[in-house]
């Protein structure tokens, strides 16, 4: 029986000392202009040439914040935009990931049913019993999934919750500013999200691991302090992918009501602020020291932040 | 300027006088297994295998729905389920079915922000001034989209349905059975499919073509006919994708509301009745006759319930 993926989670949270997720969400014109030229010297086709360039700046990235993160958060659209050879591109840094000991999550915002979520699983979990079963495309230790279309669309992940190690993070409250529309919504006397919040609490019922936590979380967005300690409440269980901080405006500070008393609870996803950080240098020293510090610096940020909860709470 | 994806996806409507869609969700051990054995005596790699044989099924399926249908779906997962071998075989089913006149939807079922939807659009439908422009990954006419985040999803598509001939379909009301447990959830006394219903209205109304019908369309299922018809009461210019026909349990008849006073409106898809029609007939004849005649069928009884509601509404 494969180690439950909350007790996963945390225990890179603990061993890296860090709640840090690093969001791989590779822009084929922010990246450093040297790769990009070299990969276009190299390829005729501007597919292949494209997912060259940021499969080489994605493993150099995850190299650099291995020691600082957690877990990685590989934003699939940046590498479906390549076609096939972004897919081959993907299962790479996902594999140099694992080997560095990262937890690796697909951000993919799917959701579906039936036959449809066993082809996913197949295809980003890596676990059913399909004939090409054992075979994944890419394989994440879990990927975010949609609820509009309730139970049938989460349901069938939850025996690979249960039994087989991997997780799913489901959209409860997210940090876009337009997320107040329909997830806001009072049905009930209550927000939507407060709804979708009382699902996934009983959907991870019986996925929890021995740290307490399941195996099914949610994603809560930072740029909802309020929201975010609501959904606490509801999801005490719940671990919590936290998007928002950095580039969309929250604070580390922000994140603190994500956290559970013991510290754990969380992880905190920053991808532009990371990835980009280069950019604010000019043209002095090397980017990889941009990338290096800034993941360095939001790890004390975040970890300063879920001490100071542990007291609040 | 391209022609208007709705204008479009009623001139084939017209011209093929089907409001067919067959769905193109290929399983491995559903298909036939003379093709399944061929491929995985050709390829070493099962990944490699599982694409080729889905690719030869289906596009055999494509040249034999080609004179039945309007448009085809593929469901994405099952070719990514392949991995890169999976996006190329999906890739060539897809070119297959534009040179035979369909217009190809992608059922993709994502919903998400910003630059990521850049990168979708990107990948899936062609059409922005990425560096890698004029290279999609595939090439679809439109997609399927998720509206929990809002309008930050969906109002990045915009500019390309209104102005570069693509389409989008948000779903709205799903065809499965647990789609009631937050799409019918009561807020300020209206079911939340009845407020993205109005989301999807609004975020249409720049985008109608010469048929009077707007290039961002709504998925709304067949299972359910009273939600049908105030779906179409409350989105009048959407085109409907329509699923639940066959496998999932409602009739041709049950999707009439679903249609205008003009017998437009809506295009029902059927994937699994279609596709793995030759299962019901034993060992007697070939495959593809079984699924010409599944094909032929659902159109003569979709024509007749698109003739009726004519008159009923």
């Amino acid at each position: 029986m494969t180690r439950n993926f909350a007790d996963r989670l945390f225990d890179a949270v603990r061993t890296k000392e860090s709640p840090l997720c690093v969001g791989i969400d590779p822009t084929l014109d922010r990246i450093p202009a040297t790769i990009r030229r070299r990969a276009f010297e190299v390829h005729d086709d501007p597919l292949a040439a494209g997912a060259d360039a940021i499969g080489v700046f994605c493993r150099r990235v995850v190299e650099i914040v291995a020691e600082h993160a957690a877990c990685v958060k590989l934003q699939m659209a940046f590498f479906e935009r390549f076609g096939d050879a972004g897919i081959r591109a993907a299962r790479e840094v996902v594999d140099l990931a694992r080997s560095r000991d990262l937890v690796v999550i697909g951000d993919l915002k799917r959701g579906d049913i039936g036959s449809t979520v066993a082809a996913f699983a197949s295809a980003y979990l890596g676990e059913t019993d399909a004939e090409a079963d054992r075979h994944p495309a890419v394989a994440f230790d879990a990927i975010t999934v949609n609820a509009y279309m309730g139970s049938d669309a989460i349901t069938p992940y939850l025996p690979l919750c249960r039994d087989r190690g991997k997780g799913i993070f489901v959209l409860v409250r997210t940090s876009n500013p337009s997320s107040r529309e329909i997830q806001d919504l009072v049905c009930d006397g209550l927000p939507l999200f407060h709804h979708v919040a009382r699902l996934v609490d009983e959907w991870g019922r019986d996925c929890v691991g021995d740290c307490g936590m399941s195996s099914v979380g949610a994603v809560v967005g930072a740029t909802f302090p309020r929201e975010l300690g609501e959904a606490r409440a509801r999801m005490p269980a719940a671990p919590f992918l936290v998007p928002g901080v950095g580039a969309q405006g929250a604070r580390a500070e922000d994140v603190a009501p994500a956290f559970r008393e013991d510290g754990l609870g969380a992880v905190v996803n920053s991808s532009r602020g990371i990835l980009y950080a280069f950019e604010k240098r000019g043209s002095g020293g090397a980017w990889e020291d941009a990338v290096a510090e800034a993941a360095a610096g939001l790890r004390r940020a975040l970890r300063a932040a879920s001490r100071d909860s542990r007291g609040n709470l």
